[in-house]
C-alpha cells in the first residue's frame, strides 16, 4: 500500500464516494488512480464512479477496506473508496479581477481554523453562485482532504484564490470597484438593510471567537451584523455566511409576489 | 478512571470548554463533576469554569489528559474540560402546545442522521429564537456527546421534542392551528416567496439525500425550496435552515429601511 500513496508525490487524497464522483464529473484535476475497498457493496454512485472512470481511462484498484483507514487517518469517512489526484489549483486574483464581473459576489475568509466549517462554506458559496472564495495563507485553514470531503466536491466548481495579504487583497478589490462589507457582531446595520443588488461585492467572514481583524474592519466599506434573538451569540460561521448570501440572493431575485398562507 | 465515568448510571458526558461553561450558566441540568486535564494552559473561559463550579459547590477534579479522550473516544475535542451531567431532558409536544405561542417557529427535523449537523441546527436555531426542535425517536441522530459539543452548549437554551411520530406530530401541530412548511428540492415556491409573519409555524427540514419524507410532504400546507445558483444541488442542511429561518426574521423585523451603499 505504500507504493500506492508515494509513487506521485504530486498527489492529493480525496476521498468519500461525493468527493470522488465530483472530481470525475467536473474533470478539473488530473485523477491519477481510484481506490476502492473490495468488500464495499455496490451502489448508483460507486457504479457511477466506476462507469466514468472506465470511460476516462482511469486506473481503479480493489484494496483492503483497513488500508484506506489507515492512509488518511480516518476510519469510515472514506467511504470506501479513495482518488489519488492532482492538487487543487489556487486562482491569481489579478488573473480574477481582469475577468468581466457584474453583480458578482466573492467571500473573504479572515482566520476560519476548523475544516468542516471550511467545506460546508464552500458548498454554500458554490449553492449560492459565489464568483469566488478569497483565503489567505497563513492563519486560515487550507483546502486539505477533509474540506475536501465536507465540501462534497464543491471545490472542484468555485475558484479559491490563495493571498498572502487580505488587507492588499481588499485594497485591491476596492480599487477595481469592489463594495467590502465586512460582518462585525457590533455592527449597527443588520445585513438585510443592505442593498446588494446593482454591485460586485466582497463579503467578509471572521472566524467565530475572535471575528473579522480589525485592519479588515477598518478597510470595510460597510460592516453588518446578523442580529441574534437570544441572548446567546455564537452562530457557526458557515450558518451566518449562509443567512447573508442567501438574503442577497433574494434581494437579485426578488420577485414582489409575496405569497401568504393565510390568505 | 473507569470509575469516575461509572459511578453514575444517570450521567451523560459532556466535552469542550464552551459546552461545559454553557451547562453552567444555564443550570438546567444537574452537573455532578467536573473533570479537568492537569495539564492544559489557564485561559479566561477555564477560570469562568472553575470560579462557576467553586460557586454552585461542584466538584472538579483534576485528571491526566489521556485519560479524558480515551474515555470519550475522541482525540483533542474536549479540549482537556469534560463534565458528568444529567441527561438531557426532552420536553413533551402537548406541555409545548399548552404553552401560549405568537409568531412562533419551531424545527422538524427528518431523518438528519449526522452529529455535527444537529449540533449546528440547534445552534442556528438558538440564534434564530426557534421555540423548539422536534426530532424522531427513530431514525435521526439523537442528542449525544458530539451534538451537545457542535452545539456549543446551544442545547440546553432550546425545548427539544422527542416523538414517536413525526406524522402524528405534525397533524396535532395542524389541528393545534400551526402551519407546517416543508422544505424540497422540486417546490414550486422559493422559500422567500412565503409570508411568514402573523402565524406560528413549523419547519420541517430533511436529510440531505432523501430529503423530507413522502408522508410529511402529503401533510405539509406548504412545500418550499431554496434555489440552487449551479447545478450543483447540495447545500448542506444546517445551512439550509439558516437561509430559511434567518429569512422569516427578516420579515419579521423588516424595518423597511435598505441602505443603498452605492448613493
Amino acid at each position: 500500500m505504500y507504493n500506492h500513496f508515494m509513487e506521485n508525490q504530486q498527489s492529493e487524497i480525496i476521498y468519500g464516494k461525493n468527493s470522488v464522483l465530483e472530481a470525475l464529473i467536473s474533470g478539473k484535476r488530473e485523477i491519477n488512480k481510484i481506490l476502492i475497498a473490495n468488500n464495499i457493496h455496490s451502489d448508483a454512485k460507486l457504479n457511477e464512479i466506476k462507469k466514468l472512470a472506465q470511460q476516462k481511462g482511469i486506473v481503479f484498484q480493489f484494496v483492503a477496506k483497513e488500508k484506506l483507514g489507515v492512509n488518511v487517518g480516518v476510519n469510515e469517512a472514506h467511504q470506501g473508496v479513495m482518488a489519488l489526484i492532482s492538487p487543487i489549483k489556487y486562482t491569481d486574483l489579478d488573473e480574477f479581477l481582469e475577468q468581466k464581473h457584474e453583480n458578482a459576489s466573492l467571500i473573504i475568509l479572515d482566520g476560519i481554523e476548523d475544516s468542516h466549517n471550511l467545506g460546508a462554506i464552500i458548498r454554500t458559496c458554490v449553492c449560492a453562485g459565489v464568483s469566488a472564495i478569497i483565503i489567505p495563507s497563513r492563519r486560515n485553514v487550507q483546502v486539505n482532504s477533509t474540506v475536501e470531503k465536507t465540501s462534497a466536491g464543491a471545490v472542484n466548481h468555485i475558484p479559491i484564490i490563495k493571498v498572502n495579504s487580505l488587507i492588499s487583497a481588499v485594497q485591491k478589490l476596492k480599487n477595481n470597484d469592489w463594495w467590502v462589507i465586512a460582518t462585525e457582531a457590533s455592527a449597527k446595520d443588520n445585513y438585510y438593510n443592505i442593498d446588494y443588488t446593482g454591485m460586485n461585492f466582497a463579503l467578509v467572514m471572521g472566524a467565530e471567537h475572535a471575528g473579522v481583524s480589525r485592519a479588515i474592519i477598518k478597510e470595510a466599506d460597510f460592516l453588518v451584523k446578523i442580529p441574534m434573538q437570544r441572548d446567546f451569540n455564537s452562530l457557526n460561521v458557515s450558518n451566518a455566511l449562509s443567512a447573508i448570501i442567501f438574503e442577497t440572493l433574494r434581494q437579485k431575485n426578488e420577485k414582489c409576489s409575496i405569497i401568504n398562507p393565510k390568505s
